[in-house]
């Protein structure tokens, strides 16, 4: 199989940490986001959506999405679990995944997508019609991003890792999603127990995957 | 254990319908979303959040987010599995999944949220600081939501059901969002795999849920 992957970007970096965490290698292709390469013909082919990652089996099927990617590499390769074996933590990581990625990662794309000269007319990631970027929506995603990192803030008050004892694909959803909203321009520091837990987190090895 | 539903809204019919199709049956509080219910000091305490649906386990613990209560009756039911078995199966559930929500349930938010008089202030749903509507966004929904329903169109002239030859969680999330969209306005006429994929969809009991 190969993984499409890409440099900067969260959802292949999502990937490639949680790869890590299990220590399952898998060849890649780099994708060049910066030269459009995931919205060019050949990479169209694979993954029509425009959108990396994108991970391609040997008998031609493609799975794209980071959560399903990383779902199948768990169901093939269960321990260590990063998804939780009991009803109840497996609840509790879908749950702050969800969470974290509803109102803070969208916070940030919202930031960043609606922001930058060079996505004009790029609002939303992948292959669509023109989107206009919406300046509104940019303030809309700094206002949530408050809210959010106010809300983890106390949560890790509480918790040692997102869902609970141990560090699980919540965390490696956070972690992703704190890089970046940090090149997003959003405040990420004057939280003491999130400072804590980025310090842990991005101190794991998988961190630079 | 209690869960906290609502009448209309996707998220909480999301759960009953997958309640349904696993025959599960859950003691339920009905929280009434257009008196603002959810946003009261009583549900507060229950969902902080002030979102809908929550379930509330005999010890207390309180799970959100339609999915993470979804994946925990899986994990206590696991047959009939509607979130797969096989890796394939898993991951192209989940993947599935997860586009109907970015780019289709998403897309139908868009157009609700940010056009209604009544929600003036409350652009995303639960409880946050004051966010205003956005009328741009409506319209940014339409277009996702014109490209959405095209590519699942094609999607479903080669399936019977959205991820495969049986019905899944991906069926579920794909039917209260279409159903959400035709109520929000959006068209979701003119498509005639969706037609036949709706009408099935439709036809099972757990659709009046």
């Amino acid at each position: 199989m190969k993984l499409y992957d890409a440099a900067w970007a969260p959802s292949p970096r999502r990937v490639r940490i949680y790869l890590a965490e299990k220590g399952v290698e898998v060849e890649r292709v780099m994708i060049d986001l910066r030269a459009n390469e995931h919205l060019g013909d050949a990479y169209l082919e694979i993954n029509p959506r425009g959108a990396v990652p994108a991970l391609e089996l040997d008998d031609g099927e493609v799975i794209t999405e980071s959560a399903a990617i990383c779902r199948y590499f768990e169901a093939l390769h269960p321990a260590p679990s990063l998804f939780g074996t009991s009803p109840i933590e497996i609840a509790r990581i879908e749950s702050w995944t969800r969470r974290v990625e509803s109102d803070g990662y969208i916070a940030a794309v919202y930031a960043f997508r609606n922001s930058i000269p060079q996505l004009k007319d790029r609002g939303v990631a992948g292959k669509w019609p023109p989107i206009p970027q919406i300046p509104d929506l940019a303030t809309r995603g700094a206002v949530m991003w408050k809210a959010f990192i106010e809300g983890l803030n106390g949560h890790l008050a509480e918790q040692e890792w997102i869902a609970g004892d141990a560090y699980t694909f919540a965390d490696i959803t956070a972690l992703v999603t704190v890089d970046f909203a940090a090149k997003a321009g959003l405040d990420i520091h004057g939280c003491g127990n999130i400072g804590r837990w980025l310090e842990a987190a991005s101190a794991r090895p998988s961190a630079g995957a």
